[in-house]
């Protein structure tokens, strides 16, 4: 199966584009004309360009505004079609994308259409040329792809044919199955778009909100198995109009694409390597300096860890409590979460499927006798491992063992996304890692939107919170920038603060005025009550459970930890505790800075 | 009047804003009951902390899903609004904003939502406070204002009133003139939000998109006109969610905040000093550096502009053809537009104006004998300067005259606009200069969209165009960054294409590609587009005219010049063609990177 991209679904210039969209193994692509109106390349020239980079041209688009038009305004039309058609001919594309007409000049009258589009396909077809029609999903009379179906056929020419673009099609609901009466070679052409379920104007979400597919909340895989079963033979081809990938680097932006058409075509059912089954997070790693080695090793202690285990080679440290592991890794650079290592049924095939999916493999340096480990960089730089057992025996035993704050495991590992790659972030884990993104929400912090997405398995034993100011951030910015945390899992989340306390952790303060709130909201009982003022713990509630949970204060400039204790089902992550979280950071970020 | 602002509209922690809201001269605020949750400020100690700043806390807001409940609900939130009454005595306000239900429990009866605020009145009562009951646009039952003033009249209790907020009535439209049979006194409160038209959900539209009066589409004129016809006497209070100011520097966007009531209270005939007409651009000013100053003399010379005079006191060059006016000055600082200056038929009123409106008032430097101009800062930095006549004395005539190539005058400056203070700009145009912002526009660039929004004056010959990136540009922005741009008029661009072409300006090549889709788009006469072609000019038509344009190479890192010809009663600014000449200008920057 052929792949391709719509220049316009990548940021910069058309040789900008073309570049990116070869080097991530793209067979051709739609030539959106904008891009070669503002060329200096000519179309012969562009062509060239194409062969070198191994694409071929499969369509050239968007040709408007048409047909059903008076006769006076239909003969400029052909007159603008011959010249696109002199165009396409130097760029070797035989397929022209005509949009359904948003023109004043049109009338509803789809004989009119059609005598003028079967026009058109005889002008194309003296070229060797053919026009795909596309029912815009707001077309001023043709909005829907049965419509635009209907006059393909009374066209009645075997140069005019049809283009199904799934966004067109999706937003507009209705019943799918009527596709599999088109026949295959009537299909020209197939673009796909993903898109968040919007209420708004159907153009603007088209044209700012449209998304890879597997990053949204159409059912791409049922939509192109209709199309398949067509016999439609024609390219996948992407045509995404988002406002953060038209600015974003169309490098990584064309990896993403094709790692959203790979995961398609999986879910179709064309071989892949199956995601082995993760179990669980094995470790996660700071890196750590001089300075922020100390402070971390102190705070864990103070948690009820313990420094384990040494590794052989490398200044790394083992802290273990229960089955909750982080390493501290002296690299003597920034403090940050530098690698999470999940368990994996099969961590050789993880990594290959990872391979498969373009993720980029990190170099593996080990010793001999030590545990070859694979890992793959996320999307915001950190790197993933991938782990069952034998990694633990790289690490020397040190003789101590862990006081013990009641700590189980870990819960989950929450990462800021940059912001160009946060939908590039859920797709990769969904793909890669064949994690399950959960739906996007959106809160309001003190220092603006934030938007959060978590991944998980289906046993919930692996969850990635993924957090992205839902504006880049500007100079105003006085949050903790990009924060990162790890939550670890108590199953007594009061006893282990107490505990922690006690042993002078430093745990971030919540101000009273949440626990005023929280009683007038939730009326939680009141030695409940009192105890999680007593011991600043936060708590939340759903349909399916409660959350009670707690955070220290940051560690370096942007980590810190959370203790999390879901009773019932709860499912989330309590984002609505998270401004308050936010606005206490904050204030010991100011008095350190004017301490 | 008194002034309010709710926090919610600012960034930041509730000490932030409340400094914040002080500063910009607010008499008081509405506490966002979120930014009070947050703050480790007791209530108590909010109030004094207002004291101190001179604020009132006019509304406690808001409460939520209260009425229309079952009995144990009903219960329940009657407890839950004891708990707030008493945040609110410690507080200090005496108003608490009551939402219409968005709750599931609710049931759509209106005797019973009246019957359950009645008794919340008669609590509200024995504490000396009142309940202003709101109908947000997508209340489950009660969703106009008309249906909320209903169940307060049915309520009937002295301490059960309405809340209007203009952005819940006017984004429903519906007949206003109900509002004016509503007793003023039971009005308790107004809240005021401006909104671009958006076609989109209502509660999205409303939590992201509102701005202060002044810089939407709503009529809040004749809105507050309606509520103090019924004899109000609350505050102006502005609640205003955008995703933009919440992430925004709060001191700046109260300030904004600020000047948008004054706009709008103008508007009302409160006494302003009224603007002086402004009838043109006086000049321009480049600062420039000692590699940039020669590049931008060259290029002025190729143009036809003469360095005509230099002035007495200060590294400043005045360039000059015709009424076009720029000065060059040396400030040795970055290359950019340091100034624009307006001719005003009052400059002392007009600077006089512009203090009220709280524009920062620049520093006077000026020697005994040379103009005494006044000048402002803009949102982005730049000094604006409002002049007469006079000023041209302070330079020594260096006895060159303009070679010439047809220039007139001075078209429009053209600015992008930091991203935080895009809005802001628009208001600050409009109130300060009294300029009429036009409608905003967006269009698809190589690197990004761009929002672009002139200001003019009525005779249209100040014009101003604002840009900015519709989100911030982050790593991959590979475009000129932030450009800026005077545009200078012609009565024959291809003559002065043409001349200036000959005397080696540094034009801008435009790609042959875009005059093919040119003469397939719009088709025009041959001999037109072949001399179009030749001297790079750009093309646009509209309803109105015709407009002609080309455009240099940037100067610096960021200046370039444009000439444009109007035919016609042309409208606009050549959008069309802007990312042509975007991808030429980085096509350049990318040729002197490597070369």
């Amino acid at each position: 199966m052929r792949r391709g991209i719509a220049t316009v679904c990548l940021s910069g210039t058309l040789e900008d584009k073309l570049t990116a969209a070869a080097a991530a193994g793209f067979d051709g692509v739609e030539i959106f004309e904008n891009d070669l109106v503002v060329s200096p390349l000519s179309p012969a020239e562009v062509r060239r360009r194409c062969d070198d980079l191994g694409l071929s041209v499969d369509l050239y688009q968007p040709f408007r505004d048409f047909e059903a038009v008076p006769p006076p305004v239909f003969e400029a039309n052909l007159r603008r079609a011959e010249r696109k058609f002199d165009v396409m001919e130097q760029l070797g594309a035989d397929t022209m994308l005509v949009c359904s007409s948003v023109s004043p000049d049109a009338v509803d009258d789809d004989d009119l259409a059609a005598e003028q589009l079967h026009t058109l396909g005889v002008r194309a077809a003296q070229r060797g040329m053919r026009v795909a029609y596309e029912a815009l999903a707001w077309g001023r009379f043709v909005d829907t792809y049965d419509h635009s179906w209907r006059i393909v056929r009374r066209a009645d020419h075997p140069a005019v044919g049809l283009c199904l673009d799934s966004f067109h099609v999706l937003s507009r609901g209705g019943d799918l199955a009527l596709i599999r009466t088109i026949p295959g070679e009537k299909i020209f052409f197939l673009q796909l778009a993903d898109a968040p379920r919007l209420h708004m104007d159907v153009l603007q979400w088209s044209r700012h909100h449209r998304l890879f597919p597997g990053q949204g909340a159409f059912d791409l895989t049922a939509f192109v198995g209709h199309v398949l079963a067509t016999g439609y033979s024609g390219p996948l081809s992407l045509e995404v109009f988002n406002d953060v990938f038209r600015q974003a680097d169309p490098r990584r932006a064309a990896v993403d694409a094709m790692r959203s058409l790979l995961g398609l075509e999986e879910s179709l059912g064309e071989p892949a390597i199956a995601a082995p089954e993760l179990t669980g997070h094995a470790f996660t790693e700071v890196a750590v300096d001089e300075a922020t080695g100390p402070q971390l090793a102190a705070a864990l202690t103070a948690m009820g860890f313990a420094h384990t285990g040494q590794h052989r080679s490398k200044p790394v440290q083992l802290w273990t409590q229960g089955e909750a592991r982080v390493l501290l890794n002296a690299t003597g650079g920034p403090t940050e979460i530098s690698a999470l290592a999940v368990e994996s049924a099969d961590p050789a095939r993880s990594a290959e499927r990872a391979e498969s999916f373009h993720a980029p493999v990190l170099p593996r340096e080990h010793r001999a006798g030590e545990a070859d480990l694979s890992a793959v960089a996320a999307p915001d730089g950190t790197a993933v491992f991938f782990c069952r057992d034998g990694w633990l025996s790289d690490f020397t035993p040190t003789g101590s063992s862990a006081a013990g704050a009641g700590l189980l495991g870990t819960d989950h590992v929450s990462l800021s996304q940059p912001f160009d790659n946060f939908d590039e972030a859920a797709l990769f884990y969904r793909t890669v890692l064949g994690l399950h993104p959960e739906m996007p929400t959106e809160f309001a912090a003190p220092f603006g939107l934030i938007r959060s997405r978590a991944v998980t398995n289906p046993a919930n034993t692996v969850r990635i919170a993924l957090n992205v100011a839902l504006l880049r951030r500007g100079e105003w910015a006085p949050g903790v920038p990009d924060p990162q945390h790890i939550a670890f899992t108590s199953d007594d989340v009061l006893a282990t603060a107490k505990a922690m306390h006690a042993a002078g952790a430093p745990l971030l303060e919540i101000p009273a005025n949440y626990y005023d709130d929280l009683d007038a909201r939730l009326a939680p009982p009141p030695d409940l009550l009192a105890a999680l003022r007593e011991y600043s713990v936060l708590y939340d509630r759903d349909e399916h459970g409660e959350f009670l949970h707690f955070y220290t204060e940051v560690l370096g400039s942007r980590v810190f930890f959370e203790v999390v204790q879901r009773i019932g089902g709860y499912r989330g992550y309590g984002a609505a505790n998270a401004p308050v979280r936010m606005a206490a950071h904050r204030r010991l970020r100011l008095a350190r800075q004017s301490g």
